[in-house]
């Protein structure tokens, strides 16, 4: 049987901030222009534009959710089990938009860009990149949004730093969005994760080829964005779905080597995952997007307080959680729905039993597919009925 | 009131392994001689020498238990509030050992340390050192206690890898143990935290001034170490106890820097651990000492079943581990209470609420104390009797 699929897709991008009066101006006081959003878009919106929704990745993330971008199909989306005919994400129903984060490195304005302000020969940002937040990455969706012609998303959603994203928006834009799925989420960063970002960070910034972020691309910190992401990694998955997946198997021998070499296989599994990321990240790229995230705080700007935080929410809510996520635990979703529920918000919140931690997101697709489906069918009935 | 302290204390050596006969035989099958044992006692040692207690040292600690070393008192013990007259360990009524681990950086022979063998003009072992296993460590300990004229430990005690090599101790030399008091501990090294282990070593061994290990004292790999110390941190402390002792409090700053020094309390703190660890420890034990935590395995001679491990063992357990402790478990201690208990073993098992994490060891002396002391006295009145 053929897999379903949205098949090959070509990426988009929309530039604005041209001029200073179009520039992007950022919770640090900086506007920066021109910006660039690459973006997919998959489905066709319909003749009242309601049935679009906006995919919001994570971390590492980028705009190529579904499909593939070659004929070879190498480069299939990161959420494509949940993004297609058929799927969750039906795209013979919804129009469905992802872009990459400001900051990023996947075509997005972000740190290895052009910085028309540069007194560099390189003329590339790196360092000189303003501090975004979780706020600024949603602002310039906002851009696209419009550029789009799209009034409302039907719904927006996203796991991890993705539902971070969610959440900023229907806070900062409530009348753009008619429902909201937060998935493996936090309206707030803990002092571990912080703790575990500082840690990844000072890896990169404590590699010689850092170079205070003036690296040249044949020559980047790869030691120390490697250990950033095997650090990442173990905090992805959950100490069952480890011993599950790994125990203290040995890789290739039947005894201890007695030296210092990946030895057991969850050390090989590590090294491969943090080579693998060294081809395709930037370094400074994740400087940026991990403070980003560091900064996120929902109640901030509403004196601590997250249920004064969604006074102007009306958007309905599927929230769901992992059990085995010790990264974004249940308690952090539970705070949103405790939140929602004192401004009567209608709220459905799932946790599911889970072993594979917050990686979780990504995997549980056959239950993540039946509660979104039905959601999002619910809502795009409403919308219709208006 | 004056704090009740054994006082200044002078450490001790012990050198062996002269002659080739006297060598230790390490577990990877290398013989390593001569070998030094720093180690410290407290209280004195009764006639019948019944009354002798081994404190076993977790991955950064040394010899140095308790009193203090100077008459500054700056170096105070790192269990002081455990080990003294009245306390937990009672000095007044035992005689408290308690030595560097081989492997170590305090004192005791490790990859700093001589080597007799050595081809480099150095003639330090660095990289040429054996990796070593927790039973190493123990049977160097073995040498030590014929060297003190015991014959049997009344208890043996220590918490995280201390706990390992108690557990290591009364399996390997069950005749020599009446009692054994495994705190915070496991019986074999998970997934997780070999991946931790990896994450740091990486760090280590990534940062250039390692230089494969043949660094000079006056450029360490300080960048690497310090990484690796605060990534353990982590791993030391709970979520909750950093969302109690930082939250999301910023450090001498009203408001966000947006940059990417230490903005957050939490990675300030961390930050000076890193530091002031960096000045006290050797990157190259570090190393060391991290990959015997990760052979760790009880049950590995014995088919993979720790019940079979404890099949010649006698002496009654007092087992503690703390609920909010995500390192070593408490599932962990209860697999090895079940497995004692299947050999009709004395257990007596004790899960302490607290919010500390695996740091729980070293803070919940009030209740440790009560438990402690109680067990002792029973197992002195035993002792005794026969």
């Amino acid at each position: 049987m053929e897999e379903k699929s949205v098949g090959t897709v070509v990426p988009k991008d929309f530039t604005f901030g041209l001029t200073e009066e179009d520039k992007l101006l950022l919770d640090c006081g900086r506007k920066i222009g021109p910006v660039n959003i690459r973006f997919e878009t998959y489905g066709k919106l319909d003749e009242t534009r309601s049935n679009a929704i906006l995919i919001l990745h994570a971390l590492s993330g980028d705009a190529h959710v579904a499909g593939y971008l070659d004929e070879e199909k190498k480069k299939i989306g990161w959420w494509d089990s949940m993004v297609g005919p058929g799927k969750a994400f039906d795209t013979d129903k919804y129009f469905i938009v992802c872009s990459n984060v400001i900051g990023g490195c996947s075509g997005s304005t972000g740190p290895r860009s052009f910085n028309p302000d540069s007194t560099n020969v390189s003329k590339i940002y790196n360092m000189d990149f303003p501090v975004i937040t979780i706020a600024d990455m949603v602002r310039a969706q906002h851009r696209l949004m419009k550029h789009l012609g799209i009034e409302k998303w039907l719904s927006l959603s996203g796991g991890s730093m993705g539902g971070m994203q969610a959440l900023e928006w229907v806070v900062s834009y409530p009348e753009a969005v008619a429902s909201v799925i937060p998935i493996a989420t936090t309206s707030c960063l803990s002092p571990q994760s912080i703790s575990f970002n500082w840690v990844g960070r000072q890896a990169i910034m404590g590699d010689p080829n850092w170079n205070n972020g003036n690296y040249d691309l044949d020559k980047v910190p790869e030691t120390g964005l490697a250990i950033a992401r095997m650090l990442g990694h173990i905090t992805y998955l959950s100490d069952k779905s480890m011993d599950k997946k790994f125990g203290r198997e040995l890789q290739e021998s039947e005894s201890y080597s007695f030296d210092f070499k990946h030895n057991f296989k969850v050390e090989s599994y590590l090294k491969h995952q943090g080579e693998k990321f060294v081809e395709r990240f930037d370094a400074n790229s994740y400087l940026y997007i991990s403070r980003a995230m560091d900064y996120f705080d929902l109640s901030e700007k509403f004196g601590g307080n997250l249920s004064v935080a969604f006074s102007q929410v009306r958007a309905p809510f599927l929230i769901i959680s992992f059990s085995s996520d010790w990264l974004f635990p249940p308690d952090e979703s539970i705070k949103i729905v405790e939140a929602l529920r004192i401004n009567s918000i209608d709220v459905t919140y799932c946790d599911i039993k889970s072993i594979y931690g917050h990686d979780a997101f990504l995997l549980e697709v056959n239950v993540l597919e039946r509660l979104i489906s039905d959601f999002l069918r619910c809502r795009y009935e409403e919308v219709r009925k208006k």
